[in-house]
């Protein structure tokens, strides 16, 4: 894979004068297009070997750019912060927004390979990483990231040279560290495993484009015109190209027989049982949040369910039962516009939990196979990804001790009726009654089937689906309470696999 | 101050049983007025003596209103994204957005009160941080946050008898630790401070509410009706009152002669020169970011100036010296509507750097007192409590290891026109001239008036305003990296003072 990159490319002071007052000129043109149509985000990942002037690349751009519209992150030690959380929530903060650049020196690349190379990793669990990693460059791609990923190669000898020129320069021998020379020892695992890893990793939205790195005229003149040809490439283009829809839905239930249907909606629990387990399960929960290995984890709850299922009502049961330091309840309305500069998924990492906390969500991620489905506010390859992607993010909060509780609160359609014409009757606020509410209510066909679908496509081992009987909204709350308990319960005092 | 919290205050169980439900259906209606309005913030404190009920209190009004639209924060340790920032950092990120409220334990006044009563804060330095507190808060006041502020009393007997049943019942013993104890023998101490602490920090604004925490009852009911009646009150009086202005700006130049005309704009730097000059500070500026002791403080630099008078060549000639993962460069925009629903200064608090970092503004805070002034986006009383605003704002980041390094760069109307009629004809996208470049050219005097106000008003011994002739850009440039360098250079291995 690196044979071009071992030839000794170079380019003569001459050609480099004369080629870069124009192409700085037709990057910051673009730049400035880019800017001002905040079409999308533009992430750029500046990766390769040691010493194969990533740093300086990384400069170059940003003098031949405006660096105003341009943020770049460096990997470093963790935060606290970021610790508690999944590790690519770090780097969904610092996802550029549409008509900015983001550049990434190492990146997630970083420790899959360093820990293959080290041997703390073995080739079965880099695939995995890898796996990850092209599931996640996809998505961002699909919502629409313009993605450049430059690895700068050296040749074995040529790094040799590199770091002893380096190193006899007292304004740069600071950059040599033993580290470099201990990796340089181990040339050849490095090659191999890099080779294994961009192999895996390229793909036709986000390729690995290799540049030797020795000559650092040939360098930057190549990553800038790079840069400048898939910048134009995606500006030029027209705007917004409607999708194909290559995958037309295709209908299993051919008897019409759907899980929603088969909930028993009758299910009651009388008053004065409600009372008795209402106290039973809070102080369950209370304790959980109390319980010592609480700490080490976290809890996402989220509620989706029937306009007027109840969600309210049943969150409110759970956060009576826990202090109100332990808990966040995010409802999820129209995004804001710093939201919407970014990919579907970003508004929700925004609010994950630190450990020993609860974040409960009124409506969630759901809505794009939901609500964006049925009203057709993204296109069918759109919410047909999303399942996979919602699968990925989930997985994420799971593998990092997060327990992830879903739940479904359904009632029929004659319930509802009777709840929307109740609550036009009294005229709280809080249970105004809009139009929506009456337009989602003749969509319920659709609904309804959207339901069935995601529960199909996302009801996991790891993150399941609970159905809640919801016509009676005590034997729902009690449902929910006691489905809560024990999930944590089952995951206290457990070590979250992989 | 605290006779009317010791009398035994009591609500009987029937009392309370009756009251309950209307004031909990007036608190949700009123929160939803709020909500739906977006009119304010709303901001409770809880503090008080320990074990007076502060958590209980939180969690009955979350009981009591809607916790979805409410967040709770309790001090906490801070994380090292904290540590790195000045103490309020963490406040200002946990503020609620218009048509929320946010409920805070403990808060900004734990640590001078402990401090202050273990002997490590002096009773003046005490008051010089009560005297911050009062700043900051009236500054959320002015900005529209409805503030209630509850202090929860004990008499000294009343604690004891509380430490000792909460001891005692096995489902709370765990909330009385040493420390409570140890607390309970200091008590004539803390009551001394606390009371110091309520009558220099309780205002018009955000007055103190002392309330005798021995019984729940009448604690949940008093605090429920406070609240209720304060959110009412606010939400009934008529939209945004059009303040009244007492104070007219008063004109002291009278002879017209104003700073401003002061510069020499004649100042040149030829070719030659500035060549030699740029290498010079430029490398000097890249050697004072690699000094050991960098790491330790935080660079923060703003560039004001005229239109056209080059601030975005002044900041590339900076960021050209930099490795590019120690900067961060801000363009100000419109603010976005997260930022819309924030006291103004929340959107600068929001970019300052880690230590070790530059961050480098383009516009700022002081727009506030420029454009805002000049435009009348906000009243006359608005920009005139900025200055304070603003110099307690860069008081707190000099404080914290910061330095702050402001600068006008000015030229005259004539180069101004020129510079305008160039880009014109050049007809760069990136130096569009707009309709408003010409509409503000009309104000020059308006906003010359106001520039000059700025910098008498803001330019601190801590902060100073460097104006620069920038007529010649060369020379401009140069005196930017000069400046900037020699600030870095004074702060470094010096200690921030207090």
């Amino acid at each position: 894979m690196f044979e071009s990159a071992e030839l000794g490319h170079k380019i003569d002071k001459a050609t480099y004068k004369r080629e870069i007052p124009p192409l700085r000129e037709a990057l910051l043109d673009a730049q400035i297009d880019l800017l001002q149509s905040q079409r999308f985000p533009v992430i750029i990942l500046i990766a390769g070997v040691d010493c194969a002037g990533k740093g300086e690349t990384v400069n170059i751009l940003n003098e031949w750019m405006d660096p105003r519209h341009i943020e770049t992150h460096a990997i470093r030690e963790l935060t606290d912060e970021e610790q508690e959380r999944p590790p690519m929530w770090r780097y969904w903060r610092d996802l550029p927004p549409k008509g900015k650049i983001g550049i990434f020196i190492g990146t997630w690349y970083s420790s899959p390979l360093i820990e293959n190379v080290y041997g703390s990793i073995k080739n079965a669990e880099l695939d995995q990483n890898l796996e990850r990693i092209i599931r996640f460059e996809k998505m961002l791609c699909d919502e629409g990231a313009l993605f450049l990923k430059f690895w700068l190669h050296l040749s074995e000898k040529q790094q040799k040279k590199r770091l002893k020129s380096l190193e006899k320069d007292p304004s740069t021998s600071w950059r040599v560290t033993d580290t470099d020379w201990k990796h340089f020892k181990m040339y050849d695992r490095f090659h191999q495993v890099s080779e294994r890893m961009l192999r895996a990793t390229s793909s036709p939205e986000a390729p690995w484009l290799i540049v030797e790195g020795s000559d650092p005229r040939y360098r930057y003149l190549t990553i800038g015109k790079a840069v400048l040809q898939a910048l134009r490439q995606r500006l030029d283009a027209p705007e917004a190209p409607v999708r194909e829809e290559p995958y037309p839905p295709i209908t299993l239930a051919i008897d019409g027989l759907r899980i929603l249907q088969t909930l028993d909606l009758s299910k009651r629990l009388p008053k004065s049982e409600y009372q008795e387990e209402l106290e039973k399960w809070q102080g369950r929960l209370n304790r959980l949040s109390r319980h010592p290995q609480f700490k080490k984890i976290s809890v996402v709850v989220i509620f989706e369910g029937n306009d007027a299922a109840g969600k309210g009502g049943a969150i409110r049961r759970i956060t009576q039962a826990l202090d109100a330091r332990l808990y966040r309840v995010t409802p999820i309305a129209a995004p804001t516009d710093e939201e919407q500069r970014q990919p579907y998924l970003w508004r929700f990492w925004r609010h994950l939990p630190h450990r020993g906390r609860f974040a409960i969500f009124d409506r969630s991620w759901y809505g794009r196979v939901l609500v964006e489905r049925v009203e057709g506010y993204c296109s069918h390859v759109d919410w047909m990804r999303a399942y996979g992607e919602i699968n990925d993010y989930e997985e994420q909060l799971v593998r990092h001790y997060t327990v992830v509780v879903k739940f479904w609160l359904a009632i029929d359609r004659e319930e509802q009726l009777k709840r929307f014409k109740e609550r036009e009757k009294i005229g709280f606020k809080r249970f105004k009654i809009t139009d929506d509410d009456w337009r989602n209510r003749d969509k319920w066909e659709e609904y309804e089937l959207a339901v069935c679908d995601m529960i199909d496509r996302t009801s996991t081992e790891i993150a399941p689906w609970t159905l809640v009987e919801a016509n009676d909204k005590n034997y729902a709350r009690i449902k929910v309470l006691k489905t809560l308990c024990t999930r944590i319960e089952s995951s206290l005092g457990k070590d979250s696999g992989n």
